[in-house]
């Protein structure tokens, strides 16, 4: 909040409301013909096939504001949707947002959601273009569709991986989830002592990871710079056991995976300990690291195995081999798909 | 509900629930590339610009599952979406879903809203694409996109009306509101003694209008055979006082309407005189009607004017004169934008 004077929503009204969120949202992209302030947003990529993702933020599934300050989770709304566009292959160009709030809202308040949404429209080059303000009896809901573009002969899709591919992966896994750990267990502390400070400088890395997530449009940028062309992708979001095993099954292959070339941040390896679990079982299910995962030629893989922040983590099998993880200690594990946690 | 046998969602889990929920949704449309499955939704349409538009439903505000039938639900939630590609005179092609949902919900109840809305998307010729199926601790979202397409040359904003143009409008207005308020009579009765069944045979009509609405692609189509492009358009969502604003203030222009030109059915007239409302009330400000508001161009309207189901009800004028109404008695009012009334 940058101000101490709270604004009502009523005060302003729908229409007004919606003005004064957007009114910073310039247009960037040259395919964007219209942005807000007509009944669609109209984009044209000429040549180009126009992709379409959407993913909804509830409050209290996926974000809980107690401890996501609204900016982050602006910022985080857009991030996850851009998500899906980079792991076709493709750039996101637009995004209408959608927004259900409750009363207890001020305009302030959407000042600092709109505010975070619009930096990551800027560090993504994301227009905003429009969307719909609705009122929810309780509760606050955030739909974002990213619409983007590619050539056509760039798209990747999840179902092409092909026996004898190499699993990659960006970045490193766990530490979205173990942050999310962090910030529960601060919350209930304070819940029970409000006086108390947390002190988070230790745990910064997992925390910013959870809270303002970057979807890895530098990946896709460096695979075409090296004229690596995945033969499969898919963004982690619900963890690498899941979305590998989209992959698989879509492409109707098998995989093995090694643990020990799973990349971890040191940092999150230290907290799955002081948390008792195992740190391989939230790189596998932790999900919300929203790193690129893609399968990529055995003639290709001498072009990538020396990026930074790309590592090779396994190999794409016949199907019958089914979904195999090995240990450090050689051991083998079938990997299995988690979906939701809450229904 | 169509069996006795229900079956938690937590049966099937996330992923095999939107398996077997768009199991039934094929793609119809050339221009549907890619769709439910992928990370994005993959859409072609050559030379043609691509429309987006979005609208949130949530439950409470905008629906009530007491006497909002699933199957209606996802009608209506896929109809008022297209209405917006149709507002700017292009048609709608392709849909993403996505649901935010509590447990309480189980398959077969979403085997019905999903029945309603790929009805709608047979009828109106659209591809279901993907989507995104989230969890809610209460309450129930439904978020749709639309996309379009429209030749460039064809599109319709609402900031292009001129002065001496002509104002016309679809169908009739007020019968969604009035259809909701005996709706909310019926419920309230119900509560009281549930042991009672409504009758509420003479109310179809208004009920139909409120419960399964039907965006008017026929007009678009019937223009289109009469080669009459609407100055500007908008299609009537918030009633009709507020979207005539849109069109006034957007184009920089006034209007003038007349009481006595604005088609009602006389259903809506008798309940609304039922109900000790000024008909003319539900008319402007009812909202939910989904019909479409459009200028004509003087030299364009003697080819519209014997239209069946078109309305020519007043002209724009220039913006100093304000934005009027005249009543039957020759009387004049300032028409006055509705936004929300929940907040």
């Amino acid at each position: 909040m940058t101000s101490n004077k709270l604004t009502p929503i009523s005060k302003l009204g729908e229409f007004k409301l919606i003005e004064h969120l957007t009114k910073n949202a310039t247009l960037q992209n040259p395919s964007s013909i219209k942005g807000v302030g007509d009944d669609a947003a109209v984009i044209y990529a000429k040549d180009k096939v126009t992709l379409v993702s959407t993913d909804l933020l509830v409050e209290g599934i996926h974000f809980d504001l107690m401890y996501s300050p609204l900016k982050h989770l602006g910022y985080k709304a857009v991030a996850v949707n851009l998500s899906d566009s980079f792991a076709v292959n493709g750039q996101p160009k637009q995004i209408p947002v959608s927004l259900a709030l409750s009363s207890r809202f001020t305009v302030e308040a959407l000042e600092e959601l709109y505010a975070g949404i619009l930096l990551a429209c800027e560090t993504y080059h994301v227009d905003l273009v429009g969307g719909d303000t609705s009122s929810s009896n309780k509760g606050f809901i955030i739909s974002i569709t990213a619409v983007g573009e590619v050539e056509p002969s760039e798209i990747v899709y999840r179902n092409t991986a092909k026996v004898g591919d190499y699993i990659c992966m960006s970045g490193n896994l766990g530490a979205a989830y173990l942050g999310l750990q962090i910030l529960e267990r601060e919350k209930q502390v304070y819940q029970e002592m409000a006086s108390m400070q947390p002190d988070l400088a230790d745990y910064k890395y997992l925390i910013q990871r959870q809270l303002k997530p970057e979807p890895r449009h530098d990946i896709i940028d460096v695979l075409q710079q090296m004229k690596v062309k995945p033969t499969a992708m898919i963004d982690i979001s619900d963890g690498l056991s899941s979305d590998l095993l989209h992959i698989c099954r879509q492409s109707e292959v098998g995989c093995r995976i090694f643990e020990t070339n799973i990349p971890m941040h040191p940092k999150s390896v230290e907290i799955a300990k002081m948390f008792q679990v195992s740190p391989i079982t939230c790189a596998l299910n932790g999900g919300e690291d929203y790193e690129l995962l893609f399968t990529v030629a055995p003639e290709d893989v001498k072009r990538i195995e020396d990026i930074f922040g790309i590592a090779i983590i396994g190999r794409i099998t016949e199907k019958t081999e089914g979904y195999k993880l090995f240990t450090s200690a050689n051991q083998s594990f079938d990997l299995v798909a988690q979906g939701w946690k809450h229904l």
